[in-house]
């Protein structure tokens, strides 16, 4: 029995995120079919994390064990022949059996491309969060820093949560103006909470709208108040830009 | 009673087509909905002509009828609040009660983008047809200009199709190399019939590769034999480009 560890790059706005679901088309659901299909052998795949529908990964890390003689640099070959053209394998690499996607790693970093935009583009609207003010990137900055390092993020967390500890370091948030209508914000953590990434872009957006005071923030980071932190941005923005061992 | 000409713009990846139907999100499902939403009075939304699953529009147009006092000017804003990002109206005026979005129509232009890549690419996929081998876009334009004209169109139809008249006239088919890895085929004509742009496109293709002799194409377009025209392309790289009225 080998373990291995792919790494896979999707477009998810055809998907209904990550975690297999009965009736659903899932990432995790479409690799494993596309395993079985050209292979006959049934596996289970553990992902780095889930992401949610319309959410999608540049880098991606997933772990499974299998034990047929395929080499394991064939192995992206022979599942992306089976997989829809918006998800590829784009590594597989032999590791130790006591290598675990989610829980060996070390750091997780989150893309937020935000676009500013007071009209509609529809050719944007799965990649982007739109914000239809223009923004002050040195602000959004001034707010980031406050979170960046070790706190209990429970007021930066969807209420629908099934977390039991909220503590999650952040090692970095970048703040970047790519253009005059494009943010990027990178976020690197620990870990993170359901919806945690979305809330804290919103957080930085609504504090250079001037929606949320960085006292605001405070209390939301330090009474794990949800309702002092800013809006939850949309899925279909959001990136999953690597992962660390 | 006024008659009103929308020009609708619309990422096709998350709809079943234009056309309406029972438990699928549509393009014409929504924009009614919407409309509905924004007023409460139901309508009937004319297109040009549907667009099927995954096909994009740059440039689609409907009619409908209504007799509210709003401004014609405003309907767009009132109908894109109600709408999802990745559907936009940008063009509401008024027209003659006996105009008639699709019966009205001179021209049609369809645009297709193919992708040349021989590695999967998830986020060009819901909007490129991709191919693995390079193109020769002046051998392609060769085969385009054995289609221009008025033919019997019936070898470069789905047999899918519920038409009776076979008989359609392309004004102009452009192959455009972009870069070196994209070609734009642009196919503006008086009607097309199911599947007949992806057909075309796929004939144009199918011919660079050597795939498809001309003789294939005459074969095709003269004793209307579908087996002699090229591939059916996907739809994720055709796009409605524009309405001529």
């Amino acid at each position: 029995m080998k373990r291995v560890l792919i790494t896979i790059q999707y477009d998810g706005t055809n998907y209904s995120g990550w975690q297999k679901q009965p009736e659903a088309k899932t990432i995790q659901g479409e690799i494993e079919d596309a395993f079985f299909v050209a292979t006959g052998q049934k596996i289970e795949l553990f992902g780095s994390g889930r992401t949610d529908a319309g959410v999608h990964a540049i880098h991606q890390t997933a772990h499974f064990d299998f034990d047929l003689p395929i080499p394991i640099d064939k192995l992206p070959e022979i599942i992306n022949n089976r997989l829809p053209q918006d998800i590829a394998v784009v590594d597989a690499k032999e590791v130790a059996a006591a290598f675990h996607a989610r829980f060996s790693i070390k750091k997780k970093q989150y893309l937020y491309k935000i676009l500013i935009t007071d009209h509609k583009q529809p050719f944007a609207a799965n990649y982007y969060g739109f914000v239809k003010k223009d923004l002050d990137e040195k602000k959004m900055q001034e707010c980031a820093n406050v979170l960046i390092g070790t706190h209990n993020f429970r007021g930066f967390c969807c209420s629908a949560t099934s977390a039991a500890n909220f503590e999650r370091t952040i090692f970095d948030i970048k703040v970047k103006r790519k253009n005059k209508r494009e943010i990027d914000v990178l976020v690197t953590g620990n870990g993170f909470l359901y919806n945690m990434v979305r809330i804290i872009v919103g957080t930085l957006v609504d504090y250079s709208l001037g929606k949320v005071t960085l006292e605001q923030v405070y209390d939301a980071l330090n009474n794990a108040n949800r309702a002092s932190a800013g809006q939850t941005m949309p899925p279909n923005g959001l990136y999953l830009n690597d992962t660390i061992y």
